[in-house]
């Protein structure tokens, strides 16, 4: 008998219980146990749905059964969900997690419990929703060196961005929008902003790069300032502008950063629309790999969580250490890395002057430059992409061409290479 | 101690012996044992090379070291893989293969045979080659109902339909420059003719479906047909072409083949390119889950062994049922669905009567049909997409469309929705 006890029956939590309900017979069969939805710790009561009959309002209770060897932890927030992972982790249980911010803040500490009493902590839902991607990086790629990852892990933004495109909106209308569809919150911080995103790249890379990555090191730039015509002026120069979050180790240790950029289209990254995720590894033996699909919403997220019980029930004990307790990275806080850049300027110039324009990009920002045009949607808007530089070089530079074209830069944004 | 005997020293066996030796510390680290290549069984000595020290020309020598815990078979070919596969694992030694031959012919056997012995047998690499997409299928979204796979599962395949579309190239050319490059054999039939593909989605369907589906049972059409003008035509209506290895559960069970079919450019299926490999799954749960990366070569798909050896390394007891020794799959050998059609006709229409197609085409094929026009390239061939229609009804539709337009049928393909 293998019992789970779901905690918090909101979005995930539910298609946690709805999962284990229509799948009793199958997971059973192939455990040669009964496993099934023990209790659901939720303040409602869920009168009259299938949920009544397991609807429990104390952890004591659970965890006074026996048959309970697992606790799903789908409730959000930090401090109550923190102590209720512990608390079952001391009391012997696994636990499995959706929540990120837990993840985020704790996953160490609480690996290193489950570790300490011989259960297991995992949280595969915590980072890419559906998408399996924690257990492939910590089993089926773990004999590669990662070196990157590129991810698109914010299925918010990547549909305002989508959209905004598409429909030749304006942030406010897509925010709007999106929040009328449910995919945006009534205070859209967490998403737009990238603090959500910033959260599943650090869970990602700590267990990528072997050495916990702090959320809060993550540099961190939004979406607000991507307007219809960054997305016009890309795409006719071959790219799609996405909101990647990514790290990379470099000589100085791990350079991670949430911030939109510019996508060649040839990258699959560029082909992940709407509500999709993607996360983009590079490792030493396989190189490129790339995995897709829902990053959020309730059955997609659920059945992540349903892939650690399965994991927990075929492997109850763990035989190795913990994926990421180990030493702390070493995060690079100030970006000196070259790059390409985007930019984004308000012409003075008069019509017709686009060769002017062209030539003098080219004369301040590199042979490698390139004078994009004007957008259709705002003919006063021109970009052009940068030859190679840093961002103190891009800085020096901008002011330089402001001095002799008759411009006003508004916005600049990373091309990945 | 965790001594690994590699068998066969080829493009991936070497491989795997390369990171072994690269990564023994890291992988005696994780899991607190010394983690090693043990042997390589050989004919040749490769004398000079770091893998001298190693060589064994006897399996049974082998056999009797008792730290060798796991073989890898990575020797191609049937009878000696398969029998060395039964071999180890009678004798109580795990064994993971990349050999699809094996695991397509015998694969529920072995299974079987390891379950019995009390040891694992795992074949990650022998689909999809670096991609983990077995793992994720057994583990992460097994909770789901899969119902339907769509792979590129061949490398060799996918860089000449690339390659014909980038370059302009007949059948026979694109295949030489493949051979030149190592990416095609002498002998191309088992890629060219799609056998290659039809083992690795028999291997696929049989893990998502829980039945074995028999690779002989796989409906096959190569790209031997394929022509330029094809593609462009394709890419004029907003397909790109790929060979598809594809299976579907219907009411009367599984429907699997190999075929060059039409990707719409929004499918992420189309966008891999080159010897790139994809699987696209539907769950249930997940929906649209996606999978990607390199189908082959030594490194990518050694990292794929490795996988598994660090499965075994944490799991070395099994507490399930092996995936796929159930039932047998009920494979659906008439194909009676409808589908939309691709289909080439050389015109003996004058120049200029494209109306007169356009309306012949809809008349004859539905009010879904779409005329797409005349290749650039040969301005005898144009091209159509013909309305919802089974197989028997297209042979009926094209033979009234040549009764009476001047056209010869040349070719047809299906589109994927």
């Amino acid at each position: 008998m293998f019992k789970v006890a779901v905690c918090g029956c909101g979005v995930v939590g539910s298609g946690v219980a709805d999962i284990l309900l229509e799948q009793r017979e199958k997971l059973s069969a192939r455990f040669n146990t009964e496993v099934c939805l023990g209790y659901i710790l939720d303040i409602r009561d869920f009168a009259g749905t299938p949920y009544a009959p397991y609807m429990a309002k104390d952890v004591e209770t659970i965890l006074a059964d026996e048959d309970v060897k697992l606790f799903s932890v789908t409730i959000g927030g930090l401090d109550f969900a923190y102590q209720l992972c512990r608390r079952a982790l001391e009391a012997g249980r696994h636990v499995v997690t959706s929540n990120k911010e837990v993840v985020a803040a704790y996953g160490r500490e609480l690996e290193q419990l489950a570790y300490d009493h011989k259960v297991r902590f995992l949280y595969e839902a915590s980072a890419g929703g559906g998408i399996p991607v924690i257990r492939p990086l910590n089993i089926c790629i773990y004999a590669n060196d990662i070196n990157e990852i590129q991810g698109i892990l914010n299925g918010t933004t990547n549909y305002m961005l989508t959209g905004m495109y598409r429909d030749k909106m304006s942030f406010d209308a897509i925010l709007k929008d999106a929040q009328a569809k449910g995919f945006a919150e009534a205070n859209p911080s967490a998403d737009v902003d990238g603090y959500d995103a910033a959260r599943k790249i650090a869970i990602l890379s700590s267990i990528a790069y072997g050495a916990w990555v702090d959320y809060n090191d993550v540099a961190c730039t939004g979406i607000r300032e991507v307007v219809y015509a960054d997305h016009e002026l890309a795409a006719s120069a071959g790219y799609a502008i996405k909101l990647i979050a990514g790290s990379k180790m470099q000589d100085g240790g791990v350079q991670v950063s949430v911030e939109p950029k510019l996508v060649p289209k040839a990258n699959m990254l560029a082909s992940v629309n709407s509500v999709y995720n993607a996360v983009l590894t590079k490792g030493s033996y396989t190189g490129d790999t790339l995995f897709y699909g829902q990053g959020a919403g309730k059955l997609a997220t659920a059945s992540a969580v349903l892939g650690d019980i399965i994991e927990i029930l075929g492997r109850p004990t763990v035989d190795s250490l913990p994926a990421f307790v180990s030493n702390n990275a070493s995060v690079v806080k100030e970006d000196t890395a070259a790059y390409r850049f985007y930019v984004r300027f308000k012409s003075g110039f008069e019509e017709g002057e686009t060769d002017e324009i062209a030539s003098c990009v080219r004369a301040t920002f590199g042979a490698g430059s390139n004078f994009i045009g004007f957008a259709l949607a705002d003919a006063t808007l021109g970009g052009f992409i940068t030859d190679y530089c840093t961002k103190q070089e891009l800085a020096a530079l901008t002011e330089k061409f402001t001095a002799v074209a008759n411009v006003e830069i508004q916005y600049t944004m990373k091309v990945l290479d």
